[in-house]
């Protein structure tokens, strides 16, 4: 067994080890020398791409076009619009000049104070002030609208306290910022947004999400509403793994956004906008993952067969190629991702290690047994089971059993989740049960006091009110008084 | 005549202004709220896409990976190569702080002193030393490498005078590092890249390319060699578009990056890296279009082919829906980019102008004596020639007609070019005859003086020693000092 995969931290032992060891281990990412950033590394970076291909894909069939704004935002757009800067100017990076200069002794450089910025300028933690602003210029007419603009860019907040891909300071994401008419459009465009992210997590991801509406204490800062998908990792905690907002017309009064009606009079532009970040990766790996490594989704995975020869003698290897070009062959013309690894460096044991730990989904191994018998030995990631099968028809089987780990990963997860939320009445059992994790639906007065009171006492928070549960009137657990619905209450990454 | 169009200035009368002009209303991009830097608009972005899809296929045929480094760099990382640091320490954005806080008149935020940090970070102008930074932990072994990663991503450069597209201080680019067992490897990966670039150049952006090597002068800071595309634009000035770098081992060893060879003994790895940035889009524009706005070369035209329709009664529309959807349907089979703007609020003079401003390569126009006959006009942008025939096989037509206005602009170019390639061995001719433009191949003694003087004298740079022309010895027409081989000078953006 190779070093790496016998160094990964149990999930029993510890789950949030495990998560930060297998980052590193499988080459997804690492920590950076500047503080709280990471560099994603080339095969983490491959998922990235993967979901960046599809979801623009889906972005674009709803009738959105990617732009690109500024990184760097004048201090005073964030003043704006009153809770955005209550939300976002806390923590962000500040460029205060523009130059430096040679030190004295030479020794190295130095910030130039004549190149002081008149108005400080803010590395970007979301857009939607600078975006608005330029808006502003390109929207008279309703026939201007709606507009749909998404960029995928970095963007950054000074957070305290960082975990590789679900928490860092600098991070990879798209954000979409569209305008419209009506109050009734922006609203439905918003929901659509929601249903597009939960429709990827679900069938590129393999990760089952309930859809729902934040409490108005963990709002977006400046939208009148935020939808949100929350999945379960398999400590129980809520991931937040997408967010739409619908703005109302709060930018478009801060930014003074206005169009000319089919009355040809001026109306206030309604507003939404949405994103989803790299964090992505997180929810990923702490879905499917297990203590031998990565699990992945076929449809995101960098690799998706892998193709291992053990053979001894160099006229084995001559047949094991003789064999494998047209199964490598046939399954490129499917479209899927194969890897032929021969390297001779490397033991058998040490890659078949190192590719569970990489969460390919199925490995192919080629033997002197087979070469003599037909046969070839099929491994499938998400359950490690094995088979040894006749080599024709091969590719059509691969594929279909790609199909097949990519359902069953998600019913694995949905089954999973499902049996880890639970219908809670009262609030002693409640304390005692969080503590296992789990999603709890839980009646709530609506009030941010009782919000407040949870968190301070337990560390949950209100995940949303889900769509989709049918809601009957009750009490609330904490304060007694009387509750329209029931909310999802959950630990939270 | 659309007044878009009607107010383009013409490029006889001032080019820089035409340039500047047609990137507004062509809806490429616009001057953002913060100085030097652009919005890209969504019409200038989807060109980008369509390079950057082509681009990264052919660094991935190379090996390239993608990855993600930090947008920060520590201060302290520009001193460690010494060129480095004098080439883009100068002028960058420096962030000093990392958190705002509301003033005490509740007016706005202002920079809060205790969040000062330690060491200052710079927005990356160009990543070499983070990259390399993060190398050293990945380089151990020959078995290491190549280790070749590329990186798509937002730089800034404090610049004084910027440009849409030629020159702003934050612009989009990709930046491949790659690291080496041997110089001649290196070496040679920086010349592969480089023809990568010219390959891009010629047969995507139809603009004709002149490779060749940097004098020292003009080289990369930190870089032995560096290579570049030069072309020539309509004014007859040059325009950098793509550069790679043959780095030797100068930031192995300000990053301490070795790695132990077969022999098992430590040595410096060798490093290259290469880019190209948005400032592609500025030399589409200057190569190919007009004084009726943009020419693109079908295979990065965001639309290839528009269809309009010029019907007046209802009736008509339902006939020409009916003939022009499968026309549609043929040409998306065959993967070409289809408009259909069959809008009635704007006129079709109107929507002609639109269209040849936004350079799209193909208009189809079908009146009311095409649906009787059967007919369709067909308009060329690149020369603007129309033609009328028969509906029956014109997707095959349109095909083959995108690949011809691919050649065509090419060759017009590159006869533009080549006429614009001068000998000269006199220097007081030179002097006269650079005010015009052109590339001037030149006899150059070599020496930094020489370079210097024709620079201040007559703002004219060398732009390389070019590849592929044969040398033969002479003698410097500035200095009168035996020269080696003929360089091009050109005045350049």
């Amino acid at each position: 067994m190779a070093k790496e995969l016998k160094d990964l931290t149990k999930r029993a032992d510890n789950y949030s080890q495990w998560f930060n060891d297998l980052v590193v281990k499988a080459d997804l990412a690492e920590q950076s020398a500047v503080r709280g950033c990471m560099v994603i590394k080339p095969y983490g970076y491959a998922i990235w791409e993967k979901m960046q291909h599809e979801l623009d894909r889906m972005f674009k069939e709803t009738g959105a076009q990617n732009a690109y704004f500024p990184l760097l935002i004048p201090k005073s757009f964030l003043s704006r619009e009153a809770e955005h800067v209550e939300g976002f100017a806390k923590e962000c990076a500040v460029v205060t000049h523009y130059r430096l200069r040679a030190k004295e002794d030479k020794s190295g450089v130095e910030v130039d104070p004549s190149a002081k910025l008149e108005e400080e300028l803010i590395v970007r933690p979301t857009s939607e002030t600078i975006i608005w602003n330029t808006y502003k210029n390109w929207i008279h007419s309703w026939r201007d609208l709606p507009l749909m603009c998404n960029q995928w860019c970095n963007v950054m907040r000074w957070e305290m306290r960082t975990r590789p891909f679900l928490r860092t300071s600098e991070f990879l994401w798209q954000e979409g910022h569209t305008a419209h008419a009506t109050r009734e459009e922006a609203e439905e465009e918003a929901q659509k947004m929601l249903k597009v992210y939960a429709k990827f997590a679900e069938e590129w991801m393999a990760v089952p999400v309930v859809q729902g509406v934040k409490s108005e204490t963990e709002r977006f800062a400046g939208a009148l509403d935020t939808y949100t998908i929350e999945a379960m990792m398999q400590d129980g905690k809520a991931l937040q793994s997408g967010t739409s907002h619908f703005l109302g017309q709060n930018f478009a009064k801060a930014f003074e956004v206005t169009y000319l009606n089919k009355e040809n009079k001026p109306e206030y532009v309604w507003a939404t906008s949405w994103g989803v970040s790299t964090r992505l990766i997180g929810a990923l790996i702490m879905t499917h993952s297990d203590d031998n490594g990565l699990v992945l989704p076929p449809r995101l995975a960098p690799i998706q067969v892998v193709i291992i020869p053990i053979a001894t003698k160099p006229e084995q290897m001559e047949q094991v190629n003789k064999e494998v070009t047209p199964i490598i062959e046939a399954l490129r013309q499917k479209g899927i991702t194969v890897k032929f690894d021969d390297a001779d460096n490397k033991r058998p044991g040490f890659k078949f290690a190192d590719y569970e730990l990489k969460g390919v989904p199925v490995r192919l191994v080629l033997g002197a047994r087979d070469l003599e018998n037909g046969t070839i030995e099929v491994m499938r990631r998400d359950t490690l089971e094995k088979e040894t099968r006749s080599i024709e028809g091969i590719a059509e089987y691969v594929e279909q059993l790609l199909e097949d780990i990519q359902k069953n990963i998600f019913e694995k997860a949905k089954t999973y989740r499902d049996a880890h939320i639970y219908e809670c009445d009262n609030y002693e059992e409640f304390k005692e049960r969080i503590k296992d994790g789990g999603f709890f639906l839980c009646h709530w007065d609506g009030t941010a006091e009782t919000e407040a009171k949870i968190k301070e006492e337990t560390q949950a928070t209100i995940r949303c009110v889900p769509f989709g549960v049918e809601q009957t009137p009750g009490v609330d657990m904490v304060s007694g008084k009387p509750s329209k619905a029931r909310v999802i209450i959950a630990r939270s990454y």
